[in-house]
């Protein structure tokens, strides 16, 4: 029976990988995956087929992917940081109930949030949320709760996806939802580029953070009431009490 | 100037280190840790000087780390999972302060949450929060409007740290409390010992949940409203809206 494997490959560099993520790309026939993140690991896997789709051709993607099992290859679907945070291994379970002979490996990588917090320090050391403002698939009613929900309990929160060309703008709005709860003062970070050419972070307050532009790239970090700048630095104490 | 590497191994495996934390344990000259933690990575790195402190000796073992580096050795502290998500990134940032002319360099690993995750399926599709169990740093209030919050706005949440010796009843409370705003169907999960012998893992509705005793070692996913069972995977798709 052949088999997929579903590959988080970390936030960017051949380094970031896992043993098991990089033995499973080893021993695939095929991988597939985003133009962008196919790009990243080809030079390490001489020899194996590569195939891509378009950014927003995910479904297509994961049909492509059991096509090609069903030939007997071995495949690897390669995703950015982690398959499984907001990533494809969900829509390969969804998908993959027309192949039921198929076998699926999911197989977990460095997310953003956790890669993208090592550059900053270490805001994520207590209780945090992860929440993406793409509102393609999300209400934004939806992601507005979960700000507010997440603020007022006094959560770190690491925002994927805080902008794009047509929401250049949703950073600002989260920044201003988030200050119902949390002060101005909040110790902020974003990273950009995490682990690629081109990486770049800075230390901010939530008031700064919310008149900063960022891309698509980059990771937001908004600190709980806690978290410190030490040494330029982003740091979330363990506790509420005393080392 | 001597340097610490403060590295995340990941859940249990050697083959789930990356290969920046390999990297890191290798040019090291002593590498410190919690017990357990040490004897998971001992037999990879021989000829390394191994140090050791126990539980709950945070504060002890990133002082040790300091002070070999003052040695003049290069040094790395481990953690399981990921150095910065409930790990010792932060204390080691907070115990700097002592130390200014050594430099930190934190390397991320892949944490239970997502470790846990790719067992189980494909729980963290979407927006999700970790919240530990632990009151030992953090007042039960604040866990407790954690939970209310997280739930009331339809996060996926992952638990760490569900159950001690003396927290026995504590996952039950937690379910309890989730149940105020999610439905007992919302389907769950549990995994232990992610990555290391004896893994097992179970997917089950939030009810039976309430009333499953699980240990420390012990990773629990509980779904948003529009997580699924496929195949006996917990799958969370990636938004509201059809695919």
């Amino acid at each position: 029976m052949s088999k997929i494997y579903v590959v988080g490959i970390g936030p960017g560099s051949y380094e970031q990988m896992t043993g098991r993520a990089v033995q499973a790309l080893q021993c695939s026939d095929a991988i597939i995956g985003y133009t962008v993140y196919v790009d990243l690991v080809k030079e390490h896997f001489p020899g194996k087929e590569f195939l891509t789709t378009g950014m927003k051709k995910e479904v297509e993607r994961c049909t492509l992917a059991f096509e090609e099992a069903r030939k007997g290859k071995n495949v690897s679907m390669i995703c950015s940081g982690d398959a499984g945070v907001y990533g494809m291994s969900g829509l390969m379970y969804e998908v993959g109930v027309n192949y039921p002979d198929i076998e699926l490996e999911i197989i977990p990588g460095v997310t953003a949030a956790t890669g993208g917090a090592a550059v900053l320090g270490a805001p994520l050391i207590h209780d945090f949320c992860l929440i993406s403002l793409s509102d393609l698939l999300t209400p934004w009613e939806k992601i507005e709760a979960r700000l507010l929900g997440a603020s007022k309990a006094d959560f770190v929160i690491c925002l994927y996806n805080p902008s794009s060309k047509k929401r250049h703008d949703y950073l600002k709005k989260a920044c201003d939802l988030m200050m119902t709860y949390k002060s101005p003062e909040t110790v902020c970070g974003i990273v950009g580029n995490i682990a690629r050419e081109g990486e770049i972070s800075r230390v901010m307050t939530l008031q700064e953070l919310r008149d900063t532009q960022v891309d698509m790239f980059t990771t937001v970090f908004i600190g709980n009431s806690q978290t410190k700048s030490i040494g330029g630095k982003m740091v979330t104490p363990r506790g509420y009490r005393n080392v």
